[in-house]
Protein backbone atom coordinates (compact mmCIF):
# COMPACT_ATOMS: atom_id res chain seq x y z
CA UNK A 1 0.00 0.00 0.00
CA UNK A 2 1.17 3.06 -1.00
CA UNK A 3 0.54 6.13 0.87
CA UNK A 4 1.22 10.32 0.09
CA UNK A 5 1.03 13.19 2.43
CA UNK A 6 -1.54 15.83 1.78
CA UNK A 7 -0.19 19.21 2.80
CA UNK A 8 -3.62 20.51 2.83
CA UNK A 9 -7.30 19.88 2.59
CA UNK A 10 -9.55 21.97 0.43
CA UNK A 11 -12.79 20.71 0.79
CA UNK A 12 -13.00 17.57 -1.24
CA UNK A 13 -9.33 18.00 -2.67
CA UNK A 14 -6.35 16.70 -1.67
CA UNK A 15 -3.13 18.72 -2.59
CA UNK A 16 0.62 17.18 -2.47
CA UNK A 17 3.41 19.31 -2.73
CA UNK A 18 6.08 19.22 -5.26
CA UNK A 19 8.07 16.55 -3.11
CA UNK A 20 5.25 14.18 -2.61
CA UNK A 21 3.96 14.85 -6.24
CA UNK A 22 7.03 14.26 -7.91
CA UNK A 23 6.81 10.95 -6.48
CA UNK A 24 3.53 10.52 -7.39
CA UNK A 25 3.17 11.10 -10.89
CA UNK A 26 7.16 11.16 -12.10
CA UNK A 27 8.23 7.88 -9.85
CA UNK A 28 5.27 5.97 -9.76
CA UNK A 29 3.63 7.08 -12.83
CA UNK A 30 0.07 7.90 -11.33
CA UNK A 31 -2.08 9.54 -14.14
CA UNK A 32 -5.29 11.27 -13.50
CA UNK A 33 -8.39 8.71 -12.62
CA UNK A 34 -5.83 6.49 -10.98
CA UNK A 35 -6.86 5.86 -7.35
CA UNK A 36 -4.22 6.80 -4.63
CA UNK A 37 -4.76 6.61 -1.12
CA UNK A 38 -3.37 10.18 1.08
CA UNK A 39 -3.19 11.21 4.59
CA UNK A 40 -3.41 14.35 6.10
CA UNK A 41 -0.41 14.04 8.58
CA UNK A 42 -3.07 14.75 11.54
CA UNK A 43 -5.03 10.80 11.59
CA UNK A 44 -7.03 10.56 8.99
CA UNK A 45 -6.54 8.95 5.78
CA UNK A 46 -8.63 9.20 2.66
CA UNK A 47 -9.16 7.29 -0.36
CA UNK A 48 -8.46 9.64 -3.84
CA UNK A 49 -8.71 9.81 -6.99
CA UNK A 50 -5.62 11.66 -8.75
CA UNK A 51 -7.73 14.62 -10.71
CA UNK A 52 -4.44 16.52 -11.34
CA UNK A 53 -1.52 14.90 -12.30
CA UNK A 54 0.90 17.45 -12.11
CA UNK A 55 4.24 16.24 -10.89
CA UNK A 56 4.64 20.14 -8.93
CA UNK A 57 1.20 20.18 -7.33
CA UNK A 58 -0.56 17.08 -8.05
CA UNK A 59 -4.75 17.20 -6.35
CA UNK A 60 -6.95 13.89 -5.88
CA UNK A 61 -10.76 13.85 -5.05
CA UNK A 62 -11.61 12.64 -2.05
CA UNK A 63 -14.11 9.29 -2.26
CA UNK A 64 -13.84 7.78 1.43
CA UNK A 65 -12.69 9.01 4.88
CA UNK A 66 -11.27 7.03 7.79
CA UNK A 67 -10.66 9.09 10.68
CA UNK A 68 -7.67 8.16 13.43
CA UNK A 69 -6.41 5.51 10.53
CA UNK A 70 -3.43 3.00 12.05
CA UNK A 71 -3.74 5.27 15.87
CA UNK A 72 -2.23 3.92 18.67
CA UNK A 73 -4.60 3.80 22.20
CA UNK A 74 -2.11 5.83 23.84
CA UNK A 75 -0.50 9.33 24.02
CA UNK A 76 3.31 9.42 24.37
CA UNK A 77 5.46 12.34 24.42
CA UNK A 78 8.82 11.54 24.67
CA UNK A 79 11.61 14.54 25.24
CA UNK A 80 15.17 13.73 24.47
CA UNK A 81 18.68 15.09 24.33
CA UNK A 82 19.59 15.12 20.61
CA UNK A 83 22.93 13.04 20.93
CA UNK A 84 25.97 14.69 19.42
CA UNK A 85 25.80 12.06 16.67
CA UNK A 86 22.82 13.22 14.81
CA UNK A 87 22.10 10.19 12.78
CA UNK A 88 21.09 8.45 16.39
CA UNK A 89 18.86 11.07 17.16
CA UNK A 90 17.29 10.62 13.78
CA UNK A 91 17.40 6.83 13.85
CA UNK A 92 15.17 7.02 16.81
CA UNK A 93 13.10 9.28 15.36
CA UNK A 94 12.28 6.93 12.65
CA UNK A 95 11.60 3.68 15.27
CA UNK A 96 9.74 5.58 17.64
CA UNK A 97 7.51 6.82 14.39
CA UNK A 98 7.05 3.22 13.16
CA UNK A 99 6.25 1.91 17.07
CA UNK A 100 4.01 5.08 17.85
CA UNK A 101 4.44 8.37 19.44
CA UNK A 102 2.72 11.34 19.21
CA UNK A 103 5.28 14.37 19.97
CA UNK A 104 8.90 14.28 20.10
CA UNK A 105 10.79 17.22 21.94
CA UNK A 106 14.64 17.97 21.36
CA UNK A 107 15.33 18.96 24.63
CA UNK A 108 18.63 20.44 25.83
CA UNK A 109 20.14 19.62 28.99
CA UNK A 110 22.68 21.32 30.88
CA UNK A 111 25.12 18.32 30.33
CA UNK A 112 23.97 18.05 26.61
CA UNK A 113 26.82 18.34 24.03
CA UNK A 114 24.40 19.20 21.11
CA UNK A 115 23.35 22.97 22.26
CA UNK A 116 21.41 23.72 18.96
CA UNK A 117 19.04 21.02 17.00
CA UNK A 118 17.14 21.27 13.53
CA UNK A 119 14.48 19.84 13.30
CA UNK A 120 13.63 20.12 9.28
CA UNK A 121 15.82 16.30 8.96
CA UNK A 122 13.68 14.71 11.84
CA UNK A 123 10.31 15.84 10.63
CA UNK A 124 11.11 14.68 6.96
CA UNK A 125 12.17 11.23 8.42
CA UNK A 126 8.98 11.34 10.66
CA UNK A 127 6.76 11.90 7.59
CA UNK A 128 8.33 9.08 5.65
CA UNK A 129 7.91 6.90 8.64
CA UNK A 130 4.36 7.51 9.48
CA UNK A 131 3.88 6.70 5.43
CA UNK A 132 6.08 3.48 5.63
CA UNK A 133 4.47 1.88 8.63
CA UNK A 134 0.64 2.83 7.35
CA UNK A 135 -0.24 5.38 9.91
CA UNK A 136 -2.10 8.83 9.44
CA UNK A 137 -0.67 10.85 11.83
CA UNK A 138 2.78 12.26 11.77
CA UNK A 139 4.62 12.54 15.00
CA UNK A 140 5.04 16.45 16.28
CA UNK A 141 8.79 17.51 16.40
CA UNK A 142 8.62 20.08 18.56
CA UNK A 143 11.52 22.89 18.52
CA UNK A 144 14.80 22.34 20.75
CA UNK A 145 13.86 23.66 24.15
CA UNK A 146 16.09 23.54 27.27
CA UNK A 147 15.12 20.87 30.02
CA UNK A 148 14.13 23.80 32.70
CA UNK A 149 12.29 25.20 30.29
CA UNK A 150 10.53 22.18 29.62
CA UNK A 151 9.71 21.49 32.61
CA UNK A 152 8.69 25.28 33.34
CA UNK A 153 6.69 26.58 30.78
CA UNK A 154 4.59 23.57 29.95
CA UNK A 155 2.61 23.29 32.98
CA UNK A 156 -0.03 20.94 31.11
CA UNK A 157 2.88 18.57 30.40
CA UNK A 158 4.18 18.20 34.03
CA UNK A 159 1.31 19.27 36.02
CA UNK A 160 2.76 22.25 38.26
CA UNK A 161 4.04 21.66 41.61
CA UNK A 162 1.24 19.18 43.02
CA UNK A 163 3.77 15.89 42.65
CA UNK A 164 2.06 13.38 40.51
CA UNK A 165 1.83 9.90 41.99
CA UNK A 166 0.68 7.08 39.66
CA UNK A 167 -2.57 5.11 39.83
CA UNK A 168 -5.56 4.47 38.63
CA UNK A 169 -6.94 7.81 39.08
CA UNK A 170 -4.26 9.85 36.76
CA UNK A 171 -4.99 10.98 33.78
CA UNK A 172 -1.19 11.94 33.14
CA UNK A 173 2.06 9.34 33.75
CA UNK A 174 5.25 11.59 33.59
CA UNK A 175 8.36 9.67 34.11
CA UNK A 176 12.45 10.69 34.01
CA UNK A 177 14.94 8.28 33.43
CA UNK A 178 17.28 9.19 35.96
CA UNK A 179 19.54 8.07 38.68
CA UNK A 180 19.36 9.86 42.44
CA UNK A 181 22.85 8.93 43.73
CA UNK A 182 21.97 9.60 47.42
CA UNK A 183 18.83 7.04 47.17
CA UNK A 184 16.16 9.50 48.34
CA UNK A 185 14.27 9.01 45.30
CA UNK A 186 14.44 5.04 44.60
CA UNK A 187 14.04 4.85 40.87
CA UNK A 188 11.03 1.81 39.23
CA UNK A 189 11.08 -0.18 36.60
CA UNK A 190 9.41 1.87 33.75
CA UNK A 191 7.63 -1.39 33.12
CA UNK A 192 6.08 -1.19 36.71
CA UNK A 193 5.08 2.57 36.41
CA UNK A 194 3.35 1.86 33.22
CA UNK A 195 1.74 -0.97 34.75
CA UNK A 196 0.42 0.42 37.69
CA UNK A 197 -0.51 3.53 35.55
CA UNK A 198 -4.51 3.55 35.03
CA UNK A 199 -4.25 6.18 31.89
CA UNK A 200 -2.92 6.58 28.51
CA UNK A 201 -1.23 9.89 28.60
CA UNK A 202 2.55 9.24 28.99
CA UNK A 203 5.70 11.72 29.17
CA UNK A 204 9.29 10.04 29.76
CA UNK A 205 12.21 12.07 29.60
CA UNK A 206 15.41 10.87 28.49
CA UNK A 207 19.08 12.89 29.12
CA UNK A 208 21.95 13.41 27.40
CA UNK A 209 25.24 11.37 27.32
CA UNK A 210 26.06 13.34 30.70
CA UNK A 211 23.02 12.47 31.76
CA UNK A 212 20.32 15.34 33.61
CA UNK A 213 22.29 17.71 36.38
CA UNK A 214 21.27 17.09 39.36
CA UNK A 215 18.93 20.51 39.06
CA UNK A 216 16.93 19.73 36.77
CA UNK A 217 16.43 15.92 38.18
CA UNK A 218 15.05 18.40 41.04
CA UNK A 219 13.35 20.24 39.45
CA UNK A 220 11.40 17.33 37.51
CA UNK A 221 10.87 15.83 40.34
CA UNK A 222 9.26 18.54 41.47
CA UNK A 223 7.21 18.85 38.31
CA UNK A 224 5.97 15.64 39.47
CA UNK A 225 7.77 13.22 37.78
CA UNK A 226 8.65 9.77 38.66
CA UNK A 227 12.25 8.63 38.45
CA UNK A 228 12.56 5.59 36.16
CA UNK A 229 15.06 2.98 35.07
CA UNK A 230 15.09 1.19 31.89
CA UNK A 231 16.54 -1.98 32.78
CA UNK A 232 19.94 -2.94 33.93
CA UNK A 233 21.56 -2.56 30.56
CA UNK A 234 23.58 0.56 30.27
CA UNK A 235 21.99 2.34 27.04
CA UNK A 236 22.94 4.69 24.73
CA UNK A 237 20.95 8.22 24.92
CA UNK A 238 18.98 7.54 21.78
CA UNK A 239 18.46 3.18 22.59
CA UNK A 240 17.10 4.51 26.25
CA UNK A 241 14.52 6.39 24.32
CA UNK A 242 13.60 3.71 21.78
CA UNK A 243 13.34 1.38 24.77
CA UNK A 244 11.02 4.20 26.54
CA UNK A 245 8.48 4.14 23.40
CA UNK A 246 8.83 0.06 23.38
CA UNK A 247 8.01 -0.14 26.87
CA UNK A 248 4.69 2.05 26.36
CA UNK A 249 4.23 -0.01 22.98
CA UNK A 250 4.23 -3.07 24.41
CA UNK A 251 2.43 -2.31 27.38
CA UNK A 252 -0.52 -0.95 25.87
CA UNK A 253 -0.69 -2.96 22.40
CA UNK A 254 0.79 -5.86 22.29
CA UNK B 1 35.03 3.25 32.47
CA UNK B 2 37.02 1.79 29.42
CA UNK B 3 36.98 -2.05 28.11
CA UNK B 4 39.59 -3.84 26.15
CA UNK B 5 38.73 -6.83 24.40
CA UNK B 6 41.18 -9.80 24.74
CA UNK B 7 41.39 -12.26 22.15
CA UNK B 8 43.06 -14.59 24.18
CA UNK B 9 44.04 -15.24 27.59
CA UNK B 10 47.38 -17.55 28.46
CA UNK B 11 47.86 -18.53 32.52
CA UNK B 12 47.35 -14.47 34.13
CA UNK B 13 48.48 -12.95 30.94
CA UNK B 14 45.41 -11.34 28.68
CA UNK B 15 46.83 -10.64 24.95
CA UNK B 16 45.11 -7.99 22.80
CA UNK B 17 45.38 -7.70 19.00
CA UNK B 18 46.58 -5.38 17.15
CA UNK B 19 43.28 -3.17 17.22
CA UNK B 20 42.39 -3.13 20.54
CA UNK B 21 46.48 -2.63 21.02
CA UNK B 22 46.90 0.29 19.22
CA UNK B 23 43.56 1.87 20.54
CA UNK B 24 44.91 1.27 24.28
CA UNK B 25 48.42 2.06 24.00
CA UNK B 26 48.77 4.68 20.46
CA UNK B 27 45.16 6.43 21.13
CA UNK B 28 44.82 6.04 24.98
CA UNK B 29 48.63 6.47 25.91
CA UNK B 30 48.54 3.77 28.44
CA UNK B 31 51.92 2.21 29.60
CA UNK B 32 53.00 -0.11 31.47
CA UNK B 33 51.95 -0.50 34.60
CA UNK B 34 48.24 1.20 34.08
CA UNK B 35 45.40 -0.52 35.60
CA UNK B 36 43.64 -1.75 32.52
CA UNK B 37 39.96 -3.71 32.76
CA UNK B 38 39.74 -6.17 30.02
CA UNK B 39 37.16 -9.02 28.72
CA UNK B 40 37.42 -12.19 27.13
CA UNK B 41 34.34 -11.62 25.11
CA UNK B 42 32.72 -14.90 27.23
CA UNK B 43 31.58 -13.59 30.49
CA UNK B 44 34.85 -12.85 32.27
CA UNK B 45 36.06 -8.91 33.01
CA UNK B 46 39.53 -8.59 34.34
CA UNK B 47 40.58 -6.24 35.78
CA UNK B 48 44.85 -5.71 35.30
CA UNK B 49 47.92 -3.86 35.02
CA UNK B 50 49.31 -3.55 31.58
CA UNK B 51 52.65 -5.23 31.69
CA UNK B 52 53.75 -5.10 28.22
CA UNK B 53 52.75 -1.83 25.75
CA UNK B 54 53.18 -2.70 22.82
CA UNK B 55 50.91 -1.31 20.05
CA UNK B 56 51.01 -3.95 18.00
CA UNK B 57 50.41 -7.09 20.87
CA UNK B 58 49.78 -5.43 24.43
CA UNK B 59 49.62 -7.55 27.20
CA UNK B 60 48.27 -6.97 30.68
CA UNK B 61 48.60 -9.38 33.70
CA UNK B 62 45.67 -10.06 35.29
CA UNK B 63 45.04 -9.05 38.74
CA UNK B 64 41.35 -9.70 39.87
CA UNK B 65 38.65 -11.62 37.68
CA UNK B 66 35.17 -11.09 37.44
CA UNK B 67 33.12 -13.95 35.96
CA UNK B 68 29.43 -13.19 34.04
CA UNK B 69 29.92 -9.57 34.59
CA UNK B 70 27.56 -7.12 32.96
CA UNK B 71 25.53 -10.62 32.04
CA UNK B 72 21.25 -10.57 31.99
CA UNK B 73 19.00 -13.44 33.79
CA UNK B 74 17.61 -15.07 30.17
CA UNK B 75 19.41 -16.93 27.00
CA UNK B 76 18.41 -15.04 23.66
CA UNK B 77 18.73 -16.11 19.83
CA UNK B 78 17.27 -14.16 17.31
CA UNK B 79 17.07 -15.48 14.13
CA UNK B 80 16.54 -12.94 11.00
CA UNK B 81 16.35 -12.25 7.66
CA UNK B 82 19.39 -9.61 7.03
CA UNK B 83 17.66 -6.54 5.25
CA UNK B 84 18.37 -5.48 1.44
CA UNK B 85 20.23 -2.40 3.04
CA UNK B 86 23.00 -3.48 5.40
CA UNK B 87 22.93 -0.20 7.91
CA UNK B 88 19.08 -1.54 9.16
CA UNK B 89 20.80 -5.24 9.92
CA UNK B 90 23.57 -3.77 11.54
CA UNK B 91 21.87 -0.99 13.72
CA UNK B 92 19.61 -3.95 15.37
CA UNK B 93 22.27 -5.68 15.89
CA UNK B 94 24.08 -2.83 17.81
CA UNK B 95 20.63 -2.07 19.82
CA UNK B 96 20.47 -5.74 20.32
CA UNK B 97 23.69 -6.02 21.88
CA UNK B 98 23.23 -3.38 24.10
CA UNK B 99 19.96 -4.59 25.51
CA UNK B 100 21.24 -8.03 25.90
CA UNK B 101 21.35 -11.08 23.13
CA UNK B 102 23.39 -14.03 22.90
CA UNK B 103 23.40 -15.60 19.48
CA UNK B 104 22.27 -13.70 16.11
CA UNK B 105 21.59 -16.19 13.25
CA UNK B 106 20.80 -14.03 10.14
CA UNK B 107 18.62 -16.36 8.66
CA UNK B 108 17.98 -16.79 4.63
CA UNK B 109 14.96 -16.72 3.56
CA UNK B 110 12.52 -18.11 0.81
CA UNK B 111 11.59 -14.11 0.09
CA UNK B 112 15.13 -12.50 1.35
CA UNK B 113 16.08 -10.08 -1.10
CA UNK B 114 19.22 -10.86 0.16
CA UNK B 115 20.57 -14.08 -0.45
CA UNK B 116 24.31 -13.65 0.97
CA UNK B 117 25.58 -12.05 4.24
CA UNK B 118 28.85 -11.55 5.45
CA UNK B 119 29.32 -11.55 9.09
CA UNK B 120 32.25 -9.44 9.69
CA UNK B 121 31.08 -6.53 9.61
CA UNK B 122 28.59 -7.43 12.42
CA UNK B 123 30.63 -8.90 14.80
CA UNK B 124 32.93 -5.72 14.68
CA UNK B 125 29.89 -3.76 15.61
CA UNK B 126 29.08 -6.51 18.73
CA UNK B 127 32.27 -6.22 20.03
CA UNK B 128 32.10 -2.73 20.46
CA UNK B 129 28.47 -2.24 21.47
CA UNK B 130 29.79 -5.12 24.15
CA UNK B 131 32.22 -2.72 25.73
CA UNK B 132 30.22 0.24 24.78
CA UNK B 133 27.42 -1.18 26.87
CA UNK B 134 29.79 -2.60 29.55
CA UNK B 135 28.95 -6.31 29.27
CA UNK B 136 31.93 -9.12 29.12
CA UNK B 137 30.45 -11.12 26.74
CA UNK B 138 30.03 -10.92 23.20
CA UNK B 139 27.15 -12.03 21.28
CA UNK B 140 27.41 -15.29 18.56
CA UNK B 141 26.87 -13.84 15.22
CA UNK B 142 26.47 -17.31 13.23
CA UNK B 143 27.26 -18.10 9.84
CA UNK B 144 23.91 -17.10 7.69
CA UNK B 145 21.94 -20.13 6.89
CA UNK B 146 18.43 -20.59 5.42
CA UNK B 147 15.43 -20.29 7.35
CA UNK B 148 14.75 -24.18 6.36
CA UNK B 149 18.28 -25.46 7.09
CA UNK B 150 18.31 -23.87 10.48
CA UNK B 151 15.02 -25.48 11.24
CA UNK B 152 16.39 -28.43 10.10
CA UNK B 153 19.67 -28.78 11.28
CA UNK B 154 19.40 -27.38 14.52
CA UNK B 155 16.69 -29.89 16.72
CA UNK B 156 18.30 -28.97 19.80
CA UNK B 157 17.56 -25.25 18.34
CA UNK B 158 13.53 -26.06 17.79
CA UNK B 159 13.08 -29.03 19.63
CA UNK B 160 12.11 -31.66 17.22
CA UNK B 161 8.78 -32.43 15.70
CA UNK B 162 7.08 -32.71 19.03
CA UNK B 163 5.31 -29.29 18.90
CA UNK B 164 6.07 -27.30 22.02
CA UNK B 165 3.57 -25.05 23.85
CA UNK B 166 4.63 -22.63 27.12
CA UNK B 167 4.12 -23.04 30.35
CA UNK B 168 5.92 -23.19 33.64
CA UNK B 169 8.15 -26.47 33.10
CA UNK B 170 9.16 -25.85 29.65
CA UNK B 171 12.77 -25.17 29.55
CA UNK B 172 12.55 -22.94 26.01
CA UNK B 173 10.42 -21.03 24.16
CA UNK B 174 10.38 -20.52 20.40
CA UNK B 175 8.60 -18.06 18.85
CA UNK B 176 7.70 -16.97 15.22
CA UNK B 177 6.67 -13.73 14.07
CA UNK B 178 4.05 -14.76 11.07
CA UNK B 179 1.28 -14.80 9.98
CA UNK B 180 -0.95 -17.29 9.10
CA UNK B 181 -3.76 -15.99 6.99
CA UNK B 182 -6.13 -18.69 7.41
CA UNK B 183 -6.09 -18.05 10.84
CA UNK B 184 -6.12 -21.89 11.88
CA UNK B 185 -2.81 -20.67 13.95
CA UNK B 186 -4.21 -17.57 15.54
CA UNK B 187 -1.46 -15.33 16.80
CA UNK B 188 -0.79 -14.69 20.18
CA UNK B 189 1.38 -11.41 21.95
CA UNK B 190 4.85 -12.02 22.06
CA UNK B 191 4.34 -10.36 25.68
CA UNK B 192 1.79 -12.69 26.56
CA UNK B 193 4.05 -15.29 25.29
CA UNK B 194 6.79 -14.22 27.77
CA UNK B 195 4.41 -13.52 30.68
CA UNK B 196 3.37 -17.37 30.68
CA UNK B 197 6.84 -19.04 30.18
CA UNK B 198 8.90 -19.77 32.84
CA UNK B 199 11.61 -20.37 31.22
CA UNK B 200 14.66 -18.70 30.35
CA UNK B 201 15.82 -19.98 27.05
CA UNK B 202 14.14 -17.79 24.22
CA UNK B 203 14.39 -18.31 19.96
CA UNK B 204 12.54 -15.67 17.74
CA UNK B 205 12.52 -15.79 14.35
CA UNK B 206 12.05 -12.51 12.06
CA UNK B 207 11.42 -13.03 8.67
CA UNK B 208 12.20 -10.59 5.59
CA UNK B 209 10.72 -7.73 4.36
CA UNK B 210 8.99 -10.08 2.11
CA UNK B 211 7.94 -12.17 5.29
CA UNK B 212 8.36 -16.19 5.60
CA UNK B 213 6.86 -18.23 3.11
CA UNK B 214 4.12 -20.11 4.29
CA UNK B 215 6.25 -23.47 3.31
CA UNK B 216 8.79 -21.53 5.92
CA UNK B 217 6.33 -21.10 8.57
CA UNK B 218 4.50 -24.59 8.19
CA UNK B 219 7.90 -26.12 9.23
CA UNK B 220 8.19 -23.72 11.84
CA UNK B 221 5.30 -24.91 13.65
CA UNK B 222 5.90 -28.66 12.92
CA UNK B 223 9.53 -27.48 14.94
CA UNK B 224 7.65 -26.16 17.71
CA UNK B 225 7.39 -22.22 17.33
CA UNK B 226 4.43 -20.65 18.19
CA UNK B 227 3.35 -17.20 15.62
CA UNK B 228 3.40 -14.33 17.99
CA UNK B 229 2.85 -10.81 16.73
CA UNK B 230 4.98 -7.57 17.82
CA UNK B 231 1.95 -5.12 17.99
CA UNK B 232 -0.71 -3.26 16.17
CA UNK B 233 2.27 -1.25 14.15
CA UNK B 234 4.02 -2.32 10.52
CA UNK B 235 7.36 -2.59 11.54
CA UNK B 236 10.30 -3.05 9.61
CA UNK B 237 12.71 -5.96 9.59
CA UNK B 238 15.04 -4.63 11.95
CA UNK B 239 12.49 -2.83 13.94
CA UNK B 240 10.57 -6.15 14.62
CA UNK B 241 13.89 -7.37 15.70
CA UNK B 242 14.78 -5.08 18.15
CA UNK B 243 11.38 -5.04 19.48
CA UNK B 244 11.20 -8.70 20.08
CA UNK B 245 14.54 -8.48 21.62
CA UNK B 246 12.92 -5.59 23.82
CA UNK B 247 9.99 -7.40 24.90
CA UNK B 248 12.77 -10.07 26.20
CA UNK B 249 14.80 -7.81 27.79
CA UNK B 250 11.59 -5.78 29.36
CA UNK B 251 10.17 -8.96 29.93
CA UNK B 252 13.14 -10.24 32.10
CA UNK B 253 15.07 -7.43 33.33
CA UNK B 254 12.71 -4.58 33.87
Amino acid sequence: MELFYAHSVEGNICLLDADESAHCVKVLRHRAGDPVDIIDGLGTLYHCRLVLDSSKGAEAEILEAEDNWGSHPYRLTIGCCPTKNNDRFEWFVEKATELGVDRIVPLIGDHSERKVYKTDRAARIALSATKQSLKARIPEIAEPVTVKDFLAQTPDQVGGDAPVMPGPDRASLRLIAYCFEDETHPRRSIVEALTEFGGRDVTVLIGPEGDFSKEEADKALAAGYIPVHLGLSRLRTETAAVTAVEAVYLNFIC
